[in-house]
């Protein structure tokens, strides 16, 4: 099952399911809400005329898991990482999966193609098997990373946590549907040009192995997100360094979940950054 | 002016303005609420039989800076820093300022005594003095650190947001009673021996530069705490390192400000780690 936030032309949103070809209603005025509920999907009235939005805007935790990728930790030199690296975003980072991604000119933009783990069930120190049960779905996301700001101290956060600046969705699919343990194809484009691929299969943390870990020290709670790391082919790893620039455009995409398609945009006047109160989602 | 969450017997609370000897209530259930509200504090019912709890139950964010202390960082023969470091916990982190840390057996814990910044006012890209008007207040909080987790990977967060292992409190004091910059003093004590003493006016990034840069990037809102860092005298730094154990009780203190006092407890039953309805304050 496919499911996600949707807008009416009105503005109103709800979350919804994908069936019969169309968006149909489920309870919650977005995907965030119905699952806090509890409730299994069950197809409601259809909705036509409607657009897809960040589908989880009301996350209390979005974890991060840095250098996940077997093939590119491999190509560093590196061995493979005996614990998950870990930092954290807040929900304000989210944008929707056609939104322009607006920044402040004059720092240096990269991409992280990712795949999303979306939490279904309140997690608490769990077991592998318990954190692969509690999994509602996968989405895409991108964490576009500040790079200058990144590296000025050791620590990422302020990097990675700017406003709107994370695109997630297009949808959140059950994980009856998609398997990335199997091996789900990961690619980013920038303006057509393909510049990360990979296979979901060379993570060497899964998904239920970071909700696991996760849980150990911080309880997850329905509709949180955890993003799994990029696979090799970020700007800042390249000879030379490429950044994005003004109107780049950035797709990202996992084969059996969707595309992100995100317009980067410089701006000086503060009004722009400030979060809006609508998506601008196509 | 001192604020607060208080507890009534009956479980019930409230937030809460100090004058007269006595806790009077203010609007809002807890502090988070109030200061959501806007209102200025304004003294209303006097309330008897109160516990002081976790004055902030709900932040958006709590933002943590690392190595800000000036004695400590030159004494370290580092430079001084020309950007903050920063990290992430949730509002899951916090706990009240008399509750156990409870935490799992054979994890390395530590103190790190800090001064915390309560926001009073939405901040966008603030400038300094922007963000100087937007303090409701300071209060007191330790940054209970899990060392071993901590370091298993270059990003700290994963040894820093355990829930219910960083208590703050007891109250928040406006600005117009205290002034780190002049200089609070700030220590912490370990079964009554001191550990930890230092005057915030050695903060190289004061709580005015921390709200500005961090909303360079994040807006900050009502509620929302930044914790300004710990001097020198943490257990992890020491030869040989010392690390809390059960039973330690551990104070922290703030002159103008005031007193936690927090006891660690190991456990291995999840039950007593998930997180209490109810405080245990005295």
């Amino acid at each position: 099952m496919r499911l996600a936030t949707v807008r009416s032309r009105s503005g109103s949103t709800s979350a919804a399911a994908w069936g019969d070809g169309a968006w149909h209603r489920l309870p919650g005025q977005d995907l965030s809400s119905f699952l806090l509920t509890g409730q299994t999907p069950a197809v409601g009235e259809r909705l036509d005329d409607v657009d897809v939005v960040n589908p989880l805007p009301h996350p209390t935790k979005v974890i991060c898991c840095g250098l996940n990728y077997r093939d590119h930790i491999t190509e560093t030199g590196r061995g493979l990482p005996t614990h998950p690296t870990l930092f954290a975003k807040y929900a304000d980072s989210l944008v929707g999966p056609e939104d322009d991604v607006v920044l402040p000119s004059g720092v240096d933009v990269d991409w992280e193609a990712e795949l999303a783990v979306v939490v279904g069930t309140e997690l608490r120190r769990a077991s592998r098997e318990d954190a692969e049960l509690a999994i509602a779905g996968y989405s895409v996301a991108n964490d576009i990373s500040i790079r200058d700001w990144q590296y000025r101290t050791l620590q990422w956060f302020q990097g990675k946590a700017w406003d709107r600046s994370t695109p997630v969705g297009p949808v959140v699919v059950t994980p009856d549907e998609v398997d990335p343990q199997a091996g789900l194809e990961i690619c980013c484009r920038v303006n057509g040009e393909e510049v990360q691929r990979a296979s979901t299969r060379t993570l060497v943390f899964d998904a239920a192995d970071l909700l696991a870990y996760i849980s150990t020290f911080t309880v997850l709670r329905p509709g949180d997100l955890v993003l799994t790391g990029t696979p090799g082919g970020v700007g800042v790893a390249r000879d030379p360094k490429r950044f994005l620039s003004e109107g780049d455009v950035v797709e990202t995409e996992i084969s059996g979940i969707g595309l992100l398609r995100n317009t980067i945009r410089f701006t000086d006047h503060d009004n722009d950054l400030t979060d809006q109160e609508s998506d601008h989602g196509a």
